[in-house]
């Protein structure tokens, strides 16, 4: 583990769930946003927030037609090290290397950190790239809660921002030329060192709420039941059936209302992860799943409301860059990947490409997530090159 | 709703699931024992905790051969208003009314308030009267983990008691006579207002773990899954299968491990409530469940442990004690019940009976639970009379 990972790795640990939870505006994720504070301040770069929470660590100054690099620094819950935090400090030692070797970009260059990337908190990914983008609106996004109840624009008026000035930043967005983000590869798609991105998945949430009648475990007869824990269960059955071809579903949230051990549920909310290699086939999982989860609900008599909480479309990286970048770096492989990332969120907007690190074991979300420190110093130097390669 | 309910309607409100969460030893089960304190003393009783935190309300000088009445004041989470504290108010207001008529106990007669009745934060059903009668250690009892990782030991020490000086208590089992105590009805069961109870049917918690591997919701292709909510969602639909004949098998409370929506769960615990009318049938149901829990997990390479949490075997309550009430109620019907009490727990150390209040809905564990003023009223003077025959 590099020295700059290796100094938050105490920063945000999950003893319940083991790894990290670092969640947007959070505690946790707050600190980390003072740590990067600090360390581009080390380097002289000059950091600024957006209004839509994400940072920003010039070096020099800023303009447009930017070479900008970065990812995020939230996590899953129990989530791994390397997922976010790699990207952020990969940027800052690839600084480092380039400095060291005494060179100066033509272009303008940024660091950024995008805030809640992994909608850990407030259950929509890539939300501090989505603002910016207008992908979401500053309204809806306003809206969302946690599960405490607080809401985004509770917490990011609490860390300093005003809600009513978040949404899409056109001055922000004219600052990027070319956005690369550098990620822990998360299957295990990667048996060189470094690749680049060729593709992500679409890829959305949807919320399936089944509702049926609170009662007593032990003194409501089979017969009087409406218990949503049953149709919720078949719903999680049909998931796994529907994800064929390459195709996903997961349900890896599930709460049953109000959750005591001796009462039947009166409400079971389940979310759905859904992916596949393009928009059609995604819809038609979500589809027969829905069809089947609707099925089950009504054989209990509950009832059954299906929202979309995000969604995003096949993204195909800018083909040039990708091309460009593995050949500048020696002939690298270009992979799909079944994740989301900020990277996917800005390619509708801008030239954006990726470099993914090796993961040699395939886990990722997980505190077993894992990259070797030879690998992780091949995408700094990877990360450098492809600055040098743009920003000259 | 009697003044005396009233009065507490706004304690412990569950603004998130809806009814009240009060839970032992937590804020509002605390704030309603020290108004239990005031109302006993506002009526002469003379009020102690006993050593496992049971709170005792005496009607002149404490002795042996009591006539003992009371219920708990704790709640499931989301629970209802009168699971518990009706018990509770009744023998208040019965006091009130053996008072108002000049009735003076010859017997000595006490109003008892038992900590921790639903394991609504600790797991464990009638911890304080399991306590008492040694049913449960007093070394397990202060291993017991809430939600939030406190245990029942640092709960207990901090409202006042040690936990090295629970457990069995001879002198205060050695008080009760008779013991009896009025709770709402929580099924269809009754068609008067008043009734009293037979039986209560064999019941347990089992607690079952999946343990599979946690990684990423996009990137982990569906053959690399061990997914644990797959055979967690099998064992709920089995559970539903092997309640036949009157059994009851109840999955309320399942909690996916990290529970992100992009992950796919490392663990999942799900937490199993069955009950017969004999132990053997009830036995026989998660034995079945346990089977086909065990095929699930093996099928997708998952690991499965199974913990008993808690058992009680049926309770058959006094049958004389039972006729006798029945007969001076005015031949009011006995009925069994499939919700464990902690007259349950007590009816294996000395004699014990049930007073049930009609509840029209059968809902119960629900915010939805309710019993009529008039059926309330009807209950006071049921456990009056009660008393005055006993105590006489």
């Amino acid at each position: 583990m590099s020295d700059l990972l290796a100094d938050i790795a105490d920063v945000g640990r999950d003893a319940k769930r083991g790894g990290y939870s670092r969640h947007g505006f959070a505690p946790a994720e707050l600190e980390l946003r003072q740590w990067f504070t600090a360390e581009a301040g080390k380097r002289g770069l000059d950091v600024r927030a957006d209004r839509n929470g994400n940072l920003w660590a010039w070096w020099g100054k800023p303009g447009r037609n930017a070479v900008v690099t970065g990812s995020h620094l939230d996590s899953v819950p129990g989530g791994g090290a390397f997922d976010g935090p790699l990207g952020v400090v990969s940027a800052l030692q690839a600084v480092d290397v380039l400095r060291a070797k005494g060179f100066v970009p033509t272009r303008p260059f940024a660091v950024v950190v995008f805030v809640e990337e992994e909608g850990g908190r407030f259950g929509v990914a890539c939300l501090g790239s989505r603002l910016m983008t207008g992908a979401i609106s500053p309204q809806a996004a306003a809206k969302l809660t946690d599960p405490d109840g607080v809401t985004f624009g509770e917490a990011a008026h609490k860390a300093g921002f005003d809600p009513l000035r978040m949404g899409r930043d056109e001055r922000a967005l004219s600052m990027i030329g070319d956005f690369v983000e550098l990620h822990v590869e998360q299957g295990r798609g990667l048996d060189v060192p470094v690749g680049v991105a060729s593709s992500i998945l679409a890829h959305g949430r949807w919320r399936f709420s089944f509702t049926g009648e609170g009662n007593h475990a032990g003194a409501t007869l089979i017969e009087d039941r409406r218990d949503p824990m049953l149709p919720a269960s078949r719903m999680v059955l049909a998931a796994r059936r529907a994800a064929t071809g390459g195709a996903r579903a997961t349900v890896g949230r599930l709460i049953p209302n109000p959750g005591g051990t001796n009462v039947i549920a009166s409400s079971v909310d389940v979310w759905l992860d859904a992916r596949a290699a393009e928009d059609e086939r995604t819809r038609e999982v979500v589809a027969e799943i829905t069809a089947a989860a609707s099925r089950a609900a009504e054989d209990e008599g509950c009832s059954l409301k299906v929202t979309e909480e995000s969604y995003g479309d096949t993204v195909h990286f800018d083909p040039d860059l990708r091309d460009s970048l593995a050949a500048v770096l020696g002939g690298v492989p270009a992979l799909p990947t079944g994740a989301g990332h900020d990277a996917g969120i800005l390619a509708a907007h801008t030239r954006t490409a990726m470099l993914f690190v090796r993961n040699p074991t395939g886990v990722s979300h997980a505190p077993e997530e894992f990259a070797s420190s030879d690998d992780c110093a091949a995408g700094v130097v990877a990360l450098a090159t492809t600055v040098e390669h743009l920003a000259t």
